[in-house]
């Protein structure tokens, strides 16, 4: 699945940036797909998931993620991302 | 929070390993507690979250985590800390 929505977050993404991004993304009450390939990545992902929750706390929003292997290819060549299913509870 | 049950995972944990001690303890209904430090912990953190959801979903249960900064302190030394709770949807 290569949601066109999909927020791929780097090693030098801003958490803060991403966690905004997610909270303008929820509101139309569908999932947010974030993509992150690395270590350094899953840790930005992870930061601004939990950023992003107190970002729409206020609302009422309980958001949870789900986390998922994925196969992407990238430069011809097959590697393993994260793909973080983010929703509201 | 210092819960008792905390999983520690480091960045040298076994996934899948740290998976089997999720789907165990999670049957009793309570979340799951997981604390990472440092990128490679919490990526492998992530790893075993998506390996515990395969694991337990054929028991019809739909693993979820909310992943919240936590100050630790190590040797005299406070550290950021990544708590993730794991339950069932």
């Amino acid at each position: 699945m290569d949601n066109i929505d999909t927020l791929k977050v780097a090693s030098k993404s801003n958490p803060k940036k991403v966690a905004g991004a997610i909270a303008n993304l929820l509101p139309e009450n569908q999932p947010v797909y974030l993509q992150a390939i690395g270590a350094g990545a899953v840790n930005q992902t992870i930061k601004a998931i939990a950023i992003a929750r107190g970002f729409v706390a206020p609302s009422g929003i309980n958001l949870v993620c789900i986390p998922a292997f994925s196969e992407v290819e990238i430069n011809g060549k097959q590697r393993t991302a994260i793909k973080f299913i983010v929703k509201s509870k």
